[in-house]
């Protein structure tokens, strides 16, 4: 059944509307994009070359603001046009259904999703047509009309994303476990050192760079989404207040942490691993090379000589001089071959033994 | 000047001691291993293919095992050898120089030093002649004899390691911050995860995975580190409280939200980047590839052939299909080089506009 999507009008050009924008685009979809920043609009309007002029009436509209926006814009759009369809896209669901059921729009007339795509960088320019290959779209489909449901697939469908349906609650639940937690105690770590010296931080490695990543995400897109989810938030902030809490006062006590250590760690693993299945095991072969043009490549052209996969990789870079740790992640038998294929070629490789 | 470093024995045989007899052992110097565990020091005598047997009496004793076992080692050693010369490599400072204070052992023949290559797996298995190279390697020197603190800085200077000097206090000062903190951070979120049900965990992203690795480490390692280093972690932690109990307090108030999420944003900045240098300024530069054999070896066979240096690169994975998203970091001038090289190879390059 091919989906006749009509025109699609977007507003809010930062990071999803425009990368939305541009996948209907490529795909011939009719599309128009504005958004109350000029500048913003002006970038994502050039972005998409040639973009559709604004409809009189669009058969679907995509509010892509931060989700304290989303009422607003559907009060002005609806009195424009009655019969409006919506999606929105933000990272939040409870908290607009609640908002735009005080605008008139019929429940059945919205359609909450999430296209799970975020990164560190926002705003236009850092937009693109495949941002959300493959990544999980939620969509809270319980309620909306068919023909609007069917609409929504399709644009999901058209971007790349992969459809998972949860309701409003489940969502807003999971998200707050799996991101809107790790985002406030990375942003809290990486609070800690602004009290740090420089001496201190030249002492930095992987670790603490890794723990802390996503602080850098921003700072008043991300104020929106945890307030507006705070209800399922608090909880487990609370709840992360007693372990923080009980850990200071047995500080002294290894067994005590050791216990809060391996319960981490259980937590740790029990994260899936990718292509959405569960944890993987990886045989990491760390190989020292020359910090230099080139070297990766023969690694690589040597992997794909073996026709091994490598899997996952990470770059280690030696403070203070021009030597670099690679270490590839691969499948067990990948793994073999590989490290034997790489040895007899003559690089310095270290399988686990 | 060369030091004559003789015979050095090593008690423990982790990942540390192990990875440091290999080094010297490679470089020419007689070094014999033991470990109470039988299979570890087995393991380990088998990986150095054909240790020294264990002297008379060894002209360097380096001390490798946790650091709540120290002091004992160095008590029974010392029996042996009344004249004996020690260097320990444990991840915190104060608390050792504390115990072997009361074993008998002079000061000045007690050689406090840290090198900061740990990772997340550990033991004999994973010990690797290379694992210090570039490695930044703590020494505190002060009042220690000079012959000893000669063979040290050779010790270190074979294994590869970059020699820093701090005193005890400012050493256990900054690894609080720089990696105590985070260890306990990342565990305390990890195992916030036990909570969670599978579905929502299958929305888990790269952010949750990157914040938690570290939560992978040895339990019982590293209990002892953090309560031989509560007086410097209680503090940092004790802080975190009333950050997170003030963050409780405002999860309604955006503003107060964003403030928070700007410090962290600011002391996440602070990290210095590879090379021991100050944080450089990375242009990124995002390519969809199939997740399969030969992709990223041609593409950084591109990059070889453009002379441009990789400086970091990340594997995201799509869950559920089989593409993958690479994202390469390089120099400003090398991503606009290798864009362009890429793109007219015919990639999906997507550089930020």
């Amino acid at each position: 059944m091919t989906i006749e999507l009509g025109h699609i009008r977007i507003v809010g050009a930062g990071l999803i509307g425009t990368s939305i924008a541009l996948a209907l685009a490529k795909a011939g979809v009719r599309v128009s994009i504005v958004d109350s920043d000029e500048r913003a609009r002006d970038l994502a309007q050039d972005l998409l070359g040639n973009p559709s002029p604004e409809p009189q009436v669009e058969d679907l509209l995509i509010v892509a603001t931060p989700p304290a926006a989303i009422a607003d814009v559907v009060s002005k759009e609806i009195s424009r046009n009655p019969a409006l369809r919506v999606m929105d896209i933000s990272s939040i669901k409870s908290q607009p259904v609640l908002d735009v059921a005080t605008t008139g729009l019929a429940n059945a007339s919205f359609a909450p999703t999430h296209p799970m795509a975020g990164r560190e960088v926002s705003g236009p320019a850092s937009a693109r047509a495949d941002l959300f290959i493959g990544r999980p779209w939620i969509f809270s489909r319980d309620g909306v009309d068919n023909e609007l449901a069917a609409m929504v697939s399709e644009v999901i469908r058209i971007c790349g994303g992969v459809e998972i349906e949860r309701s409003v609650g489940d969502h807003d639940r999971a998200v707050a476990a799996v991101s809107h937690l790790p985002q406030l105690s990375a942003s809290l770590l990486a609070k800690s050192l602004l009290s740090a010296t420089d001496e201190d931080l030249e002492l930095a490695g992987a670790g603490l760079r890794d723990s802390t990543r996503i602080a850098e995400s921003d700072p008043d897109l991300w104020a929106e989404i945890i307030s507006g989810n705070a209800a399922e938030i608090r909880p487990l902030l609370i709840s992360l207040q007693n372990d923080l809490s009980q850990l200071i006062q047995s500080l002294d006590n290894p067994s005590a942490i050791a216990e809060l250590l391996e319960l981490g760690r259980q937590g740790r693993a029990r994260i899936p691993g990718k292509h959405g299945g569960s944890a993987r095991n990886y045989t990491y072969i760390p190989i020292v090379i020359d910090d230099k043009p080139g070297q990766l490549a023969a690694i690589f052209e040597e992997c794909a000589k073996a026709a091994v996969n490598i899997e996952d990789l990470s770059i280690e870079h030696s403070p203070g001089q021009e030597t670099g740790l690679i270490t590839l992640a691969l499948s067990p038998i990948d793994a073999v071959r590989i490290a034997d294929h790489l040895g007899r070629a003559g690089w310095k490789v270290h399988p686990s033994r």
